[in-house]
């Protein structure tokens, strides 16, 4: 699509006081996955921190190539013990997301200072992690699958804790995007 | 985590009137993307429709990897033109998702039948496709990033329609995952 070259700016403007949820990868493997989760970060104005050791360097190709330009608008932080990032921010609580969890993660009664923790693509959350959760979330699946993608998983998540704490106040606008090709018919 | 070797058969009886919207996927370029959107379409027992000419041969290993041991679950189909699947389809709402659409996907009226129509990774949806559509819808954004990574947005747009489509009946079952190890708290 054809960019504007006042996109940045404007789009930056445009909800001052709408941001995202903080979330945390723990141990991230995938340096695509990250990077997609950082391309989302930059678009919901959600901090993102990476605890324990990554399965990659943070400035490889990969990385940046699916965060595209975007890294260095992202708000981040990387805390070697998942502990030392928990100690500095103990007022808030910590849901894990698993597919073991408890509640439903699209019906989650989200608070704005949540933080969102995730684990690896691999194992999951482990247990000395699980310990200092507040409560576990899971995204409801019907089908023969054993998980989502990771970084599908933070987006769908994200998304349903702007749609609980922003409701009717987070719209897509549009006027961003001056295209005009597109037709909007009746809705039959 | 620790597969239960029963998963598969428990997961497909545990939803049997529930299936996710089709999803329609225009000139798909990159194999990962579709690979993940495989799997979400298993996990929400989807249809998966390719249409126009995909950049890559649907069997690569990077497609296959992606969408893991899954793709043999896959409702699946491929049509040259994309009006073929349309005018085979003719009763259905074409919901495009466009970073320009008008409608809020998070709060759109999604019916069962619905078709979720999604360019590829760097043209979008064309102008003959987009004349076709009912309508369009967006994600809401308030960062600076001109657009999330197509397997993402595919998610967040698939599970919108599955909770309002579902709503209560649709809940994640903890009890397939037969784990201890977490610690549910009380919510502080």
């Amino acid at each position: 699509m054809a960019a504007n070259s006042n996109t940045t700016r404007q789009l930056s403007n445009t909800s001052p006081d709408i941001s995202g949820p903080t979330i945390v990868l723990h141990r991230p493997q995938i340096p695509q996955n990250t990077g997609n989760i950082s391309r989302l970060c930059v678009a919901l104005k959600s901090e993102l921190v990476i605890t324990g050791k990554a399965g990659f360097q943070f400035d490889t190709a990969a990385v940046r190539r699916a965060g595209l330009d975007h890294w260095q608008h992202l708000k981040f932080s990387h805390h070697v013990k998942f502990a030392d990032f928990f100690r500095g921010n103990s007022g808030r609580r910590y849901l894990g997301i698993s597919k073991a969890g408890t509640e439903n993660a699209l019906k989650f009664d989200y608070r704005q200072s949540d933080v969102l923790v995730f684990g690896n693509e691999t194992m999951g959350l482990p247990p000395a992690l699980m310990g200092r959760l507040t409560c576990t979330l899971a995204l409801p699946m019907v089908g023969p699958v054993r998980s989502l993608n990771l970084a599908n998983s933070v987006a769908v998540v994200a998304y349903a804790y702007m749609n609980h704490v922003y409701g009717e106040s987070l719209q897509p606008d549009s006027t961003l995007y001056p295209r005009t090709y597109y037709r909007k018919r009746q809705l039959g």
